[in-house]
């Protein structure tokens, strides 16, 4: 079966998780694509009741198009669930996120949610997180974090758009990816990068995640219970 | 001998420690306006060649008026010394800053540069921090953070403007000033609070001065020498 595949019947079945009167933090990325879908089709044809909040504008715009109620963050008392994506997921269910430049407002809402389930292919399970780590950075200084960087030994490349500018999040910062061959201890080193000053937040989510569903070969789906 | 008087001398004192060929971070605030005047009148009559780097907007006009060629802390190889004012600075030399919502840029400016002065009069110093102390946050979620800061126990206050908004700072973030009696250790509080998600920076200043300038009564400057 393609990962697309997967994709679809993972995003479904985290759907299915959402209930009436939920406020649910609503993720980025092609995966969450398929759950906003399935949401929007559970509020059309079994109205479904819920308030959705966004992670990103994009996810703002698309949800809101297929009639899910959109709020702000700040506008909730609070968050029931949060279905998301994710990069990377190491065994230790530590995840890199924020190849798709949401990782700050990800964290928000994740972090001001009582519940989080994230849903992916099983491409993106790994023994130990080993791809590129999104950092979001303020832009004022950034050249001299990205020599910091550089000269600790992080390999920084900054991420650019389709015309070779720095790409700016929805906060309007600037991201720069670190390519580390293996990540040990993402706590550790989640701890190290969010005390250098100029960083905003890293893409390294540790202690978030309470379920992860995974879209496998042979249209078999494992839910994985974290905590 | 007044507060304003102190803050006079000191700031002229300062102003002395830069050197031909430097480039110099210039801090924010009612002190650094006369270091600024003073570097001013020595590139005018002295012509010391420098360069500045800003520690916000407002820096960089008024010294950019008085002659001081100012560059972006991007555009600048290294910073050679630093000088800013504090809001309070304790015995082990830990500080609070950020009263004039510029602690951000301050704090990236102070962790670029080689050398770091504080000029201030004598009423900033104490013997344990214990004031209010700004926390820049990023605008989407700072109701969700404020509320945590409550329930924490933090005392927070929102930085709003004479229209009652909230204050935006120069990289476009909102202020949460908390409330706390004392602050004892200053390091374990700013490392509790930049794991925070949705703070940028704290305006606890640790490990960062070598050098402080105080104008005490009687026309005496007192120069305490750091590391």
């Amino acid at each position: 079966m393609s990962q697309d595949l997967q994709k679809i019947i993972a995003g479904r079945r985290a759907a299915e998780f959402v209930q009436n009167d939920m406020v649910v933090g609503i993720g980025s990325g092609s995966t969450i694509a398929h759950v906003i879908n399935a949401l929007g089709e559970r509020v059309a044809n079994e109205n479904l009741n819920i308030v959705g909040v966004a992670t990103s504008e994009k996810t703002r715009r698309n949800a809101a198009q297929l009639g899910i109620p959109m709020h702000n963050v700040d506008d909730v008392d609070k968050i029931d669930l949060t279905i998301d994506g994710a990069d990377q997921i190491a065994d230790d269910f530590s995840a890199i996120k924020g190849g798709g430049a949401a990782l700050l407002w990800e964290k928000i809402v994740a972090f001001n949610s009582r519940e989080n389930i994230w849903v992916v292919d099983a491409s993106k399970r790994v023994p130990k997180l080993n791809q590129y780590l999104p950092v979001e950075v303020i832009p004022y200084g950034s050249d001299q974090l990205f020599k910091r960087f550089k000269s600790g030994g992080f390999h920084p490349t900054w991420r650019l758009d389709q015309n070779g500018n720095p790409v700016r999040t929805d906060s309007a910062n600037f991201l720069i990816d670190l390519h580390l061959p293996i990540i040990e201890s993402p706590r550790l080193l989640g701890d190290e990068l969010i005390k250098m000053v100029g960083v905003v937040e890293h893409g390294l989510f540790t202690d978030v995640v309470d379920r992860v569903i995974i879209g496998n070969e042979n249209n078999v789906v494992d839910i994985l219970e974290v905590k």
